[in-house]
């Protein structure tokens, strides 16, 4: 029954200023593929913040528009302890929500806790356990993949997961 | 001299997750003259964040296009007490900051007290003080300006004023 749902292509994003990270995937019942992934790095080198931000904001949407992706997913971020990084986070966070949306792709998002468990099955993992899990649930993802990268395939799979658990309560429920 | 400058519209921007206001207004050398103003109030009845920011994002854009400024003007927030007002507050700004460089306008920053100073003359002034220095520098503000309106005017104000000084202050040095 499950192997029947309906094939989802899920787009992960991971948000940052400097690195935002993106990673595609196919969900089709059980399975899950790699379809691709990559960093975008607005120019660090521009001081307007504004034209990062333009930058950041055309170079996600052509990444969706290429993508066609059915879902978007983004990490609920930590706040810092450091006001201006919150907020500098929060302008990146803005943009990266901003853009699925705007292109009518329904956005979702988990904790970095739920993201963690839901991957490497602990809720404090390190970036290397993260890439290691990543490469071994999505076989195809690139040996040199990036962190942010491969955080971004992380919150995918989250997702990817979450909905296979959420198609399996809807089966048993019609079961009876 | 002064009189000849180019004639400029500048946009005020005054960004927040549930009132964005905005002002433009045009100056031309010494003159400067109201000419138009609103709030834009994404729908907050909508949970999903990234539809708030995104109707924030496509409203603006709209303004933008229709105003067809040639500078936009943002003001700089204080970081709030609250780490997740700041991050709200950061998307907000970061989609405000995006729209105007999207559309290739140049945006320039002003700290609160800059403005401040710049229109009534005191670094900390009330709203009340702000709309009544708005509405005597402008006097075709309309009566029931919002807050968030009159703050965006303001803005764009303390830009006007930047921009004269900085003329004067090449006139002088091309004057020897």
């Amino acid at each position: 029954m499950l192997q029947q749902a309906n094939t989802v292509r899920i787009l992960g994003l991971d948000p940052g200023l400097r690195h935002t990270g993106w990673g595609l995937i196919e969900s089709s019942g059980q399975r899950i593929r790699y379809l691709g992934s990559g960093v975008i790095n607005p120019n660090v080198k521009q001081e307007s913040l504004a034209l990062r931000l333009a930058e950041l904001f055309e170079k996600l949407l052509e990444i969706v528009k290429t993508c066609q992706p059915d879902e978007a997913v983004v990490e609920e971020v930590f706040v810092n302890k450091n006001p201006g990084s919150t907020l500098k986070l929060g302008m990146a966070r803005g943009v990266v929500l901003l853009v699925p949306a705007h292109c009518d792709v329904s956005v979702f998002e988990y904790t970095a806790n739920q993201v963690k468990k839901s991957v490497v099955g602990a809720g404090h993992a390190d970036k290397t356990q993260v890439i290691h899990m990543v490469r071994r649930l999505l076989p195809a993802t690139p040996v040199e993949i990036k962190p942010d990268a491969a955080d971004a395939l992380a919150v995918a799979l989250c997702h990817a997961h979450q909905r296979m658990l959420n198609q399996y309560s809807a089966l048993l429920q019609s079961a009876g």
